[in-house]
C-alpha cells in the first residue's frame, strides 16, 4: 500500500438557472404538486433545459466548467498547476468527444490527460478514486476531478405526462442537472483537508440492474421503450441495506469509530429516501450533511454539492465520512475526509 | 516518478460473426463496391448487429466478456486473482448500467473496482494507463482492460443509402464492432511483455472536433440531424503530423532510438488512411502491425487486436511502439512494450 496523502483543496458548483419549486413542477408535468411532496420528499431542483420551450441553455460541458472554473479560482492554484482532468457522469452531452475534453477546451488547459468515466451515483466517488491514484502513484501533483449531470435529452416536457405511468413520471420529478469540482493535491493548501480513503466496488454480480438509463441511436431511435427505469422496490429495499454495510466497511479501513465521525454525507437518491437511509444509518452524533431536497438528484454533481456544504461547517480535526450507493448495477461507494 | 514495472501477461480478443467483405457490404447498403475499395481500403469488417435482418446478436458486453475470459484463461490466472476491470468504450450498451459491469458480472467477478472510459480511438490506450496507474500506485497487483465498440445502434440499414451523401455513408463502411482485453500484472508472466509507457494528452484547446458521436435522448430522439459527423479535411491533415510527433515524442520519453524499434504499431482509421500514416512515420527497420484492413475501424478493439498480432511475431528484448490519434477533440496517445 503507499500512504502518500491527497488532499481536497477546494471545491466548485454551479447549479443552472432559478430552482424550480413543485408548484411549478407539476403544473408543467401535469402532475400532482402534493404528490411530488410526499412520493419524492424533494422541494426544488435546477434544469439546464428551460421547461416552458424546451431550449437547451447549459450543455453539461457548460456547468462543468463553471463548477471547475469556480474550484479553481477558490484552491488559488494557477490553471497551469493542473496536471489532469477527471469527470465522473452518466449523461455525457455527446459520445465523442467525450465531454471532459470540451470541459478542458473551456477552461483553456492544453496538454494534460483526461479521462471520463461513465458512472451514475458512484461516478464522483470514481472520480475521487482516479484522481486521488494518479496522485498516489507519482506521476503528478495537482488535479482536477468533476461530477456532474444534465438529464435534458431525456426530459419531454412536450408529452403528455398526464397519463403517464408513475414509473415514468418519476423520473421528471426525482432529477435535477448540476456539475461540481474539486481540486487535489498531494500537499495541503487552501482547505486543507486529507482525502482519507475512498470505497469503489462492484457488487452485482448475478443480480438485475435497479436502475436503466438507455441511449438512443440513429437505427433504434424510433423504438418505443422507456429511456429511464427503475426498480423502485429494489432500490427501497438494498440501499438502505448497502448503505450500512458501506459505513462499517468505511470504520472499519480507516480504524475509525462510529463516534469519532463529526459529519455524515449520507446517499441522495431523494429527500424521502436520504431521510430513511439516515435513520437506519443510525449516527446521531454526527451532522448529517445533504442537499437532494433542494438540488433534486443530479447524479455524479451531489457528492461534490455535499462537500462544499461540509466545508463550511468543518473544522480542523473534524472527520466525515461519505457513503453513496449506485444501484444501477450495485457499486458500493463513499469517502472519508479530515480536516488537518 | 514511479519506477515500478507493469507488465503484459495476456490478450483476448473478440470479433462478432463472420467477416463482412465489401462485395456484400455494398449489396446491403446500396453503395459501390468499387468506392469502398479505393476510398477506405478496408476488405472485411464484423458486425454484431445481423446486416440483413437488424437483429443484434451480441451486445458490447458479450463482445467484451468474451475476450476478457479469453484473456484471462491466456494468462492462467486464476479469476480471483483479477483485483480491477477497466473498460474504454465510445458506445456502452446503455449510460447505465455502465457497461464495464455488465462485463463483470458476465466474466463472473464481484467486489472488485470498476472503471469505464468514455472515449474514442484513445479508449484503449487511457485504459491501459489507467490500468498500469492502477499497479503502481501500489495498489492493486493484477487487473483487467478492455476495449471495444458495438456501432449497431446507429448502423440503420433499413434506411434508403442509395443517396446518403458520402460523408454519411462513410460511417457504414468504416466502422466495425469487436472487444480485446489484456490481462496486466506487477511482475512478469505469460507474454512477459513489459508495459514500458503510455501516453495520453489532450490537445484539443481551442481547436473543433475532427468527429462527433451523437447519442438520442426521449426529448430528442425524432430530430432529423446526423449520428456521426467528421471533418474528413482536417483528419486527412492532422492524423499524420500528429501520429509523427507522438512517434518522436515517445522515442524521446522512452530514451529509445529509432532504429530501436522492431514493431510499429500505427494509428488504425482505414487501410487506406494507415498506409498513407505509416509512410509518413517512415520507420523502416520496424515491421508494421496493422488489423483494420481485415478487422474494421473498431475503435477501443483496435490496439488489442494489434498487440495480439504482435505477440505472436515478438521474441525476447524486441521493442515495440503504438501510435493512436483521437480525431474527436484532438488527443495524442501511444505506448511502448517490451519482451523480457
Amino acid at each position: 500500500m503507499n500512504d502518500k496523502q491527497v488532499y481536497l483543496s477546494s471545491v466548485g458548483t454551479a447549479l443552472p438557472g432559478e430552482p424550480v419549486g413543485n408548484a411549478e413542477l407539476a403544473r408543467v408535468l401535469g402532475a400532482n404538486e402534493e404528490w411530488i411532496e410526499v412520493f419524492i420528499g424533494t422541494r426544488t431542483r435546477h434544469f439546464a433545459r428551460d421547461l416552458a420551450t424546451g431550449e437547451v441553455r447549459w450543455s453539461l460541458a457548460d456547468l462543468c466548467a463553471m463548477a471547475a472554473d469556480r474550484a479553481v479560482r477558490a484552491a488559488e492554484v494557477a490553471l497551469e498547476d493542473i496536471e489532469f482532468v477527471v469527470l465522473g457522469t452518466a449523461t455525457p452531452d455527446t459520445l465523442m468527444p467525450a465531454t471532459v475534453n470540451n470541459v478542458t477546451d473551456q477552461l483553456g488547459l492544453d496538454q494534460v490527460p483526461t479521462f471520463q468515466l461513465q458512472s451514475g451515483c458512484a461516478g464522483a466517488v470514481q472520480a475521487l478514486s482516479l484522481g486521488r491514484t494518479l496522485i498516489t502513484s507519482g506521476e503528478y501533483r495537482t488535479g482536477l476531478v468533476i461530477g456532474g449531470d444534465v438529464c435534458s435529452k431525456h426530459l419531454d416536457t412536450g408529452r403528455d405526462l398526464t397519463k403517464a405511468a408513475p414509473s415514468d413520471l418519476v423520473n421528471y420529478v426525482l432529477f435535477g442537472d448540476g456539475a461540481g469540482a474539486a481540486v487535489l493535491s498531494d500537499e495541503p493548501s487552501g482547505e486543507q483537508v486529507a482525502l482519507r480513503h475512498v470505497l469503489n466496488r462492484f457488487t452485482g454480480l448475478g443480480r438485475k440492474p435497479g436502475q436503466v438509463i438507455e441511449w438512443f441511436g440513429l437505427a433504434d431511435r424510433h423504438d418505443d421503450r422507456q429511456a429511464l427505469t427503475e426498480d423502485y422496490k429494489a432500490i427501497e429495499e438494498q440501499v438502505p441495506v448497502m448503505a450500512v454495510e458501506i459505513l462499517w466497511e468505511l470504520l472499519g479501513e480507516l480504524d475509525w469509530s462510529v463516534d469519532d465521525l463529526d459529519y455524515l454525507l449520507p446517499p441522495q437518491l431523494s429527500g424521502r429516501m436520504t431521510r430513511k437511509i439516515t435513520e437506519q444509518l443510525d449516527v446521531p452524533g454526527a451532522t448529517e450533511i445533504s442537499c437532494v431536497a433542494e438540488t433534486g438528484n443530479n447524479g455524479n454533481a451531489l457528492p461534490f454539492l455535499q462537500i462544499e456544504r461540509l466545508l463550511e461547517k468543518m473544522t480542523a480535526g473534524q472527520k466525515a465520512l461519505a457513503v453513496a450507493v449506485e444501484s444501477s448495477k450495485w457499486i458500493k461507494a463513499g469517502f472519508a475526509l479530515e480536516k488537518a
